[in-house]
């Protein structure tokens, strides 16, 4: 049997969770949902990680508050507006809403976080979300996550969402995250947002263990465009329904939890880094031999974040020496003497997009770089593994046993236009 | 009277130096000059900085090599091909040029520098520069820089040089300079090739000390695209045939010296900005008030280094917001309550591009965004200055008296098209 079971129903998906999501009008134009809701019927131990920005959206500082005590019980959430840049108005804004959801659900004030995303430096039209709380609220359901999910989304063109059942300690888990992230996308944390919900039974302190765990591995190895947003905010909420017994310290049980956890946060990264704005295609890079797991991620970062590696795969170019020129000046330790690079096509790259499966086989690869040494290669072959729309960058060291993956895209127009261009 | 006196002729400008650029075919397609000579009828005194990038090309490797005695009379430079990763054969193909030069030159082959720029990781076609090397040497005069200037250019639109006389211990002084760099530039060193050549008397020890100083706040402070090259190279040659006293120590004299170099390289910096890939303008952030010059420059080149900072460029649009964020994650330290951003045009940047002179006074600017707190702004007024060829921005802290500035350009589809586009 599989490990893991993949479901539908996303942050609903667990037991005593349910979502919404409505069209408040935040920004007059937009026509799809805006603002989500997730609750869950008893209250959650929960954690969050939060963007390293210096410059905080004041809906961060105020969540941060909000969680520190390791509890909560819903989470509102909007896109279209960053609430960032607004100063004590906008901290103001935030506060009102949690409090206006916390009337309407009955519960703590204290237990409610909120989420903005959007454009920075204007403030948050929040009567209109207040006003349409009413309606959040009595939307609520299982089935929810669908409108939930688009409601969070901004540049993105496709939703993000997975979920997955587990057995820990007896007991059948089920686990489900929806996130948004499309641009301004930089390792730590390399999401804008992302909502985790869970029935296992675990402590705020393993939960917050497990995320910080997690996000290196998964999100902090995400770029699009090198740029670390105000908002960045992943929270994770589980509120014990699962019946399973509570996971208060490493073990066993927090081994499975966290395989869980980074499964679903490894896909969620795949998933925005294929996405990325005016992406065409996703970029995976795998360093293998390496010294350290440090290295081995640093490197593969670095490669993923070059505008130039970026815009060479954009035109399916096999230029290699763009690799190894990210890699020489990323800091991290390796030995470019005893350095091969491959490029490998996958396969089934489409379910990434499609139904959140776990990636099949390589169908073609090619080698170009052989122990420092260029190789004469098939550039015929390299550009039809190139063209493909999930193309692997397997950089093989001799350096040590320690690997590391960063997801990423390529450059194209249309991350241009989406971002700067008024002229067309 | 003017502290500095601007004059023609580049590399070639100082006593006793000339240049030459002739065309080997290197790559069968090229039409211009690709190889250039610099000579002195003595030898100098000279000192180099080279690429942070642990991958260096292997004329990097010797010419560190060649400079370490601090002696110098020959530099012979290619374009086209960067003799990078080219491993034990590359590195002995700068060795033979750099023989064949001296012999040809009469000079120490000791004394013989190299320079590369061009693709990476294929084997430099030594034989044709050698080939040339007679008319190289014979075409070697006063006005060869013209000839020089273009034969190190690849993919940059414009030349880049600039000369200048200075009165030294009661003595004129020359220098003059001439650059490459257009793509794969980043700070340290933002460059690909630079060589400065002067008849200035000052020890090896002194030039190196200068070269460190400016290059921190000049070179350093340049980014196109975040890569930083393999090949980066800046060398300064020095023949004392102004007749100064040799300048052995700080002082006056030395502080002339590098005020010249800073001034120089300074323009540089922005013509390589200005130029680059696919550049529609010159993006210039200047931090006031900062608590110290490390921190100062460290903002700016966030700035401007920013992905969506510089598509928000091209789109002139006035996204103070993503110059906070990029700010914010930048590491360096700033208090944002009290920030203030300003956007400036600059009347008579064109002439950055045409004679190298000092920029002139600012037509018009617009501040957005005040003490932290956003301002209503003419958004009119706002798009028009920037969708001048030369715009500033100007982020004034409260934090202290230091200050720094950085250049970079716009993101553009050029960009995306000259290093990826296969498709047109």
């Amino acid at each position: 049997m599989e490990k893991f079971t993949f479901v539908e129903g996303g942050v609903a998906a667990a037991e005593g969770f349910k979502a919404s999501g409505v069209l408040n009008k935040i920004k007059e134009s937009r026509t799809t949902y805006d603002t989500a809701l997730i609750f869950s019927d008893c209250v959650c131990n929960a954690a969050g990680v939060f963007t390293q920005n210096r410059v905080k959206a004041e809906c961060v500082k105020f969540t941060k508050k909000q969680i520190a005590d390791g509890k909560a019980q819903a989470v509102i959430m909007n896109s279209v507006n960053a609430n960032a840049c607004t100063g004590e108005q906008g901290y103001k804004n935030a506060e009102k809403e949690a409090l206006a959801v916390a009337e309407k659900l009955c519960v703590q004030k204290e237990n409610v976080l909120v989420c903005s995303t959007g454009v920075i430096g204007q403030q948050l039209p929040v009567q209109k979300i207040l006003d349409g709380l009413d309606k959040s609220v009595s939307l609520l359901s299982k089935t929810g996550n669908v409108e939930a999910r688009q409601a969070i989304m901004t540049t993105d063109t496709k939703y993000k969402e997975v979920a997955l059942k587990v057995k820990i300690g007896g007991k059948t888990v089920t686990m489900g995250t929806m996130a948004k992230g499309s641009g301004m996308i930089h390792i730590n944390l390399g999401t804008m947002l992302s909502v985790v919900t869970t029935d296992c039974s675990i402590s705020a302190a393993m939960l917050e263990k497990a995320l910080k765990l997690s996000v290196a591995g998964t999100y902090n190895c995400v770029s699009i465009d090198g740029d670390t947003s105000t908002n960045d905010t992943l929270l994770i909420l589980a509120n014990g329904k699962a019946g399973n017994a509570e996971i208060t310290e490493e073990g066993e049980d927090f081994d499975i939890f966290l395989d869980a956890l980074n499964t679903l946060n490894t896909q969620m990264a795949k998933k925005i880094a294929a996405d990325g704005e005016g992406a065409s295609r996703l970029v995976t890079c795998n360093v293998t031999g390496a010294d350290t797991v440090e290295n081995a991620r640093g490197l593969a970062k670095a490669v993923i974040c070059s505008n130039l590696v970026k815009a060479a795969f954009f035109g399916a170019d096999a230029n290699w020496g763009r690799i190894l020129d990210a890699m020489g000046y990323s800091g991290f330790n390796f030995t470019p003497e005893k350095t091969s690079v491959s490029f490998l096509s996958r396969k089934d790259s489409k379910r990434y997009f499609e139904d959140g499966k776990q990636n099949g086989g390589e169908e073609s690869s090619i080698k170009v770089f052989d122990h420092g040494v260029p190789l004469d290669f098939d550039e015929e072959l390299a550009k039809k593994i190139l063209t493909e729309e999930a193309v692997e960058i397997l950089v093989e060291l001799e350096d040590g046993n320690a690997c590391g993956t960063a997801w990423g895209c390529d450059l194209t127009y249309d991350y241009v236009k989406i971002n700067g261009d008024y002229r067309t």
